[in-house]
């Protein structure tokens, strides 16, 4: 349920305002001495209350290690890492019993745990619990860029705005590289103005908007991958759907490929500097479920925040009667940048995940 | 890797061109006495041969039950089935070990599996594996049935073709039951004539097109599902990208609610009939992992059949140069009207599975 | 590698000497309240420290609940908790790393995960992280309680000595419940006087002994458990031996049944107060792995400890020389009593695992 | 629950009276061509009718490979093989569902399946079904042999009379190889033959007996296996009790150690031809479930064959009352001789696993 992986499992626990939120790292390599500033650092971009477009709650997001370290090197213990809630205010939550807020979890919640369910704050369906896979992903990226795989996201769309798109084929280190020092990670940086024009005309609007984020990994050997169910389609989906928000997955050209002919589809092989490679790659790096050594391009599109702060149509629990609900306190306009990291730590955990089962 | 569920286990096995393809179905309650003939004309959906636009290879794919049944009821064993490869035609495949087709796993399986990678008819890899699929998820569609759940897909997007869309929050079981009874499903048989042209004509031009289908599943109680990585989408889109050609899988509205805003895409909740219900249904019946009591839409994106008659370009691995390739026998222009019965066995089987863990 | 059961897990972290130790128990159903003082009490029955047979080391271990419980409920998130290592002397135990304790994982463990093994206190080999196990078993014995299913172990054998037994198909909740009351669980407090004996023997010897527990649990429904490999017995077997210790797991007569006849060793079933029974109970409550609703019963056999006050030969993993060692420290001369509740824990939550994914 | 394994996967499907059973095999490298000649020969090991302590009931265990191999060799798809069941003679069974025979599954079969449970020959509690694992097993045994470690089983113990023990830590490769030759495997000859007379001395009373199987691996490199619950005995005993009849699984001394003291029990290291090794193996090759490099040895009881000649106690399920049972047909007075390739086939495919999984 609340753990991912095989051989490299992560288990999240917390939630919004327990006392803490936290995971288990367990399968890292031993002798593995992690940068704790970059784990920091990629857990910051994850962080609220930075910039416009992200929440105003302060965390202090200062994750502490439990085990699993010793001298700063992992031992083959799991890690274990908390970080303390600090901003708990105690404000009345219990209205959220009665009158779900539309498109949160609270309605499924109550139905599937009671009321005994913590819906403080969204309880363990928080997008805070994504900072503890963050943590957990920003070790992950250590340990693939010792293979020399690199992993890095944009946005390619938010707020109806696109952002340009690199060749599937050909996308390099060196771009993918510069995306990750941008704040607001986009190819186009006008594109990226005109996204975060958007955002905050939804956020006068009391409104949000969704956006689409793609992730590439470049460096990935071929044959990595099992056929039918453990494809790594499948394992990247079945992960990257643990993200609060996503609403779909797909690959390479994903669903525009349901409009392509096979001629205009197909990826051609093509010998490239004495190497298999392809002339484009739609496939998006995965044949059969297994990689082909091209760019893992995968595609996850994160609906508008479900929290805005209009007045919305809902039904009384108690009374059984239709309500309407006022969402109070100030939540993201567009929760997609903050997303971004977030989608690099889970396609991270997967990839490494699956390169130490082979 | 060839096993799907977790309390209900289906195990695939086969290649196109072994003795024999099969499936072992573990888990199913003891008691259960499905009805054969059903099982057969749902098989018969997936089968090759039977109009303009599948590819005439004849299989005849009777399934041979093994085990698991006594006198055409479970006794608590595992179902096992095989179906005799009839048509297997000696023909020299080993080219393809040289040239690899455009996307098809030829590429990635060689590197994975070496040079003893069975590249007949695909392999493992090949569509006819999912006819075993289609066995299991016959008797999950049943035994769904009679917890009055059903099932059902229209090709909601073919050859650049629409379907009109049902209301997701409105979706009857009357409208699904007239799906299930179309030869080419969708909800406007003009737009199924369309499609059927659109995928004619890339067959005159030896071309192919793909497509989506959205798969229904109504009846499904609320609460079934658990947070974060155990949600109904990350098991459903862990599933369906085990059926070849799938290059991306969203729910309800899916890659568009990236480009929606919080006000349109919200689902407000509203009492219909003494239940909660909502207005619309843009989650696709899921909301946080867990499911809503709402219709479960999920979409799944099918790429252009991979292999079309016209000349390729490709790699010879053994010279390690370009070369071209062109393939042999014929293929489905589109495979989408065959994959809608594999995407509603893979949904049956999953959503028993995780109604059989409650 | 650290994670516990299938429906309900628990995952296990900590090393003898890092910041803390604690577990993450994830799956307990929501609206559960457990009584704190019972699993405090549980749990120090594992303590060491308070009385003459186990290591005078003393630890606060005092479990800080992080997450899953609102005002003292379930909630249906994960349920985390952490125990500070008090007792974290900084002696220098790198010498153990070059000559390895004889019949401890020192060895192995550098073998795995090289030099950066955390060897001080066993690391995650030490008994002291049965401590977490023992809270999540504390919960789930309260859990089972609601179900009227009691476990109870006693010490079947320590030093030589046998407890006597109760009849396997009769054995009484009443029974149970006193040995529960027991500092020292035997049948016979005879026999504990004698134990005690022969372990203080022991330990004047500067040497240790080992011994059999044997776990009970009553009222278990009859027809839980899987046949082949999900059967009790694999499920039991498969946990029991992640006890520090622990060098065989039996069911019933276990071992002795090897030496018996099929006449003696049958259970032949009676009826008894309308139900079916079984005038003895040889099988231990288990035929075919799943369950016959007479008791539980499940031997355990643990290893004299290890460590030893004398001196012992070993090798110099440096020079890789023979050497001889001291082992310095206190240490129990027989771990037998404080690893019984530890096994009622690992049986608690491996039956309540199994319950819940019936 | 009849799938064993993570990175090697072996599904067992059928019952005694189905029309087959089978298995499926997946995860096997691609390229490996096994000796079908020696697959055979090791599964004549287990086959009934060859001599006079074991039953008569003659079967044609030839396995027809359905997928999986090409030309002879595994090509990465799973290996599929089918045993058509001969000797089906329909004999009426029921009464076994109103008189269940004592310490067989019946009884707990029915409660579990009700009263479609096929209760014909055990139905898929029948020791028929270890055939397909030995199958899997015979596969396991030959890459382990790649590997260089060798698998062999000794009756340590059978009829009340045991074979003499090998020094566990240096059982050499010759001495194993002697014992896969012999018909009866035993290292002292004159004790094979009292142990037969001992069974004959039970079927002449219509009775049966029980026994050890003690069951080597020489070869294994030191590091393989997990702390916790990952160890290689928490692998092997979850998997061991997967066979018929096993009532306890232990290493080395095993409930032996229970009764020695540390000075004796524990093994001191040793430095032999510039290795590290150990003067005693009591701990049968594992510490801290992790592999030392010194042989493994794991202990199997096995209980007297349920199925005896004698009038028994049972009771009837229809009327309530207590009842007399004649079980009819011939059996295995003692099962010891034809579960030790069983046993090996288990020991065989965990280890595989767990290698793979490194």
């Amino acid at each position: 349920m609340n753990t991912l992986g095989n051989k490299l499992k992560v288990t999240i626990f917390g939630q919004s305002h327990a006392p803490a939120i936290g995971c288990v790292v367990d399968g890292l390599p031993a002798g593995f001495a992690p940068d704790m500033d970059r784990v920091s650092a990629f857990m910051s971009r994850r962080a609220p209350g930075q910039n416009t477009w992200s929440t105003p709650r302060k965390e202090r997001d200062t994750p502490e290690i439990l085990s699993g370290l010793v001298e700063g090197r992992t031992c083959g213990a799991p890690v274990s890492m908390v970080i303390r809630n600090a901003d708990q205010r105690s404000k009345d939550y219990s209205g959220l019993k009665r009158t779900p807020r539309p498109s949160h979890a609270d309605y499924t919640a109550i139905i599937k745990y009671g009321n005994d369910y913590d819906v403080r704050g969204g309880g363990q369906f928080s997008g805070r619990l994504t900072a503890p896979l963050c943590f957990a992903g920003a070790l992950a990226i250590q340990l693939l860029e010792q293979r020399d795989i690199l992993i890095a996201a944009h946005i390619s769309e938010a707020g109806g705005v696109s952002d340009i798109s690199p060749d599937f084929a050909r996308v390099s280190r060196e771009e993918l590289a510069a995306l990750l020092r941008k704040p607001f990670p986009v190819f186009s940086d006008e594109a990226g103005v005109r996204m975060r024009q958007a955002v905050e005309a939804a956020r006068m609007d009391c409104d949000s908007v969704g956006g689409v984020i793609r992730c590439f990994a470049v460096g990935l050997p071929a044959g990595i991958g099992e056929p039918m169910f453990g494809g790594v389609e499948n394992r990247l989906a079945g992960a990257l759907f643990g993200i609060p928000g996503v609403r779909g997955v797909s690959f390479g050209t994903g669903f525009t490929a349901a409009g392509m002919r096979g001629s205009e589809h197909n990826d051609p092989f093509v010998m490239a500097d004495g190497r298999v490679s392809a002339m484009t790659n739609h496939a998006g790096g995965v044949l059969g479920g297994i990689t082909s050594g091209l760019p893992l391009v995968v595609n996850i599109a994160v609906k508008p925040t479900a929290s805005i702060a209009r007045e919305q149509n809902t039904v009384d629990l108690q009374t059984r009667t239709d309500a309407t609900l006022v969402i109070h306190g100030r939540h993201d306009p567009c929760i997609v940048p903050r997303a971004v990291p977030v989608a690099e730590a889970v396609t991270a955990l997967t990839v490494l995940d699956m390169l130490l089962e082979e």
